[in-house]
């Protein structure tokens, strides 16, 4: 049996995150990462399913840390949502803001992993959407509240991977939230001549 | 040549709805569905990439009506996309609630048809959004905007299509997007130590 390995899992995704920058993701084998790793491919396959799983090791604690935020807040659905949001935002992402890029672009060049971060952030809002529901929120109303959050979210974090971007994710949150109420609040047009 | 068939496009639709709700989206063959239509598997392949193209033929005429209503309303961005969804069920939903019960429960059955049916919303999506920055609403606000009025009409849909509903689709677009105008206009937590 192998050694039990300090931290084996964070050593395997960081080496897997290295070598998908450094050789593109589809030219990247899981010896490989084991190797750079200083560990073996069995050790591998025992934390992880696949070489990408190793890119999205970081999603049950963010369900967590989401879920956490939004049971223990007393806000009204969509702005405890955005309390989860700002939550992972100052916990999981702040000062990772490079890590993110790279980790971004790498998904960027793959469908598969595009199909992947999506079913990530589809299981996010199922799981804030059930913690919503324990609460005692209606099912529409959890619905709507989480799916807004999530599109709050996509946006702002859109903007704060974007080059060039300085602002900081928990105020890109905030603003895109503020700008979906605008948007949703707008009254229907009272003078249809001016859309 | 195969000679000219008189929508053979609608046949082999209506044949394919057929075959998959008697015996299953993946025991019915291209084949089965040419012979029920009475046309041949040439005509078939002609017209449809693959039998699951035959389940959504109407995805082209969905995006041309919606973006025609966004184009022509003068109502602010999330009041035109609601208006869009209200003239989709109008013109193409409002008279066929047992067709679109049966091909609902077709897609269920499959993932396959799931992920394809995700594919036909996200492009709806798309179509409008672009007809929104057309009109020269800004980025952000397109994305919010449709995102909001998508997420409406897939829980007003749902509830339409449920057993035992009886309001009309167009009825539940307008309840649902007034929940949600509820949802996002709730005010924010007054008390942020409990946020």
């Amino acid at each position: 049996m192998a050694r039990w390995q300090p931290d084996a899992r964070g050593r395997l995704a960081a080496a897997a995150m290295e070598l998908f920058r450094e050789r593109g993701f589809d030219n990247t084998t899981v010896t490989d990462i084991a190797a750079r790793a200083g560990l073996d491919k069995r050790t591998f396959y025992r934390l992880f399913g696949d070489k990408r799983e190793a890119l999205f090791d970081g999603g049950r604690l963010l369900e967590e840390v989401a879920v956490r935020a939004v049971t223990e807040t007393d806000a009204a659905p969509f702005e405890a949502v955005i309390t989860a949001f700002h939550r992972l935002a100052k916990e999981l992402f702040a000062d990772r803001l490079d890590l993110v890029r790279v980790r971004q672009s790498i998904i960027d060049s793959s469908p598969e992993l595009q199909e992947r971060e999506l079913h990530k952030m589809r299981s996010l809002s199922a799981a804030i959407a059930a913690a919503l529901r324990a609460k005692g929120t209606g099912e529409t109303t959890a619905t709507l509240a989480t799916e807004s959050g999530v599109t709050v979210f996509r946006l702002a974090f859109a903007r704060w991977v974007a080059p060039g971007s300085d602002t900081s994710l928990t105020d890109l949150i905030t603003e895109v939230a503020a700008e979906l109420r605008a948007v949703i609040s707008a009254a229907p047009d009272p003078d249809p001549d001016h859309g």
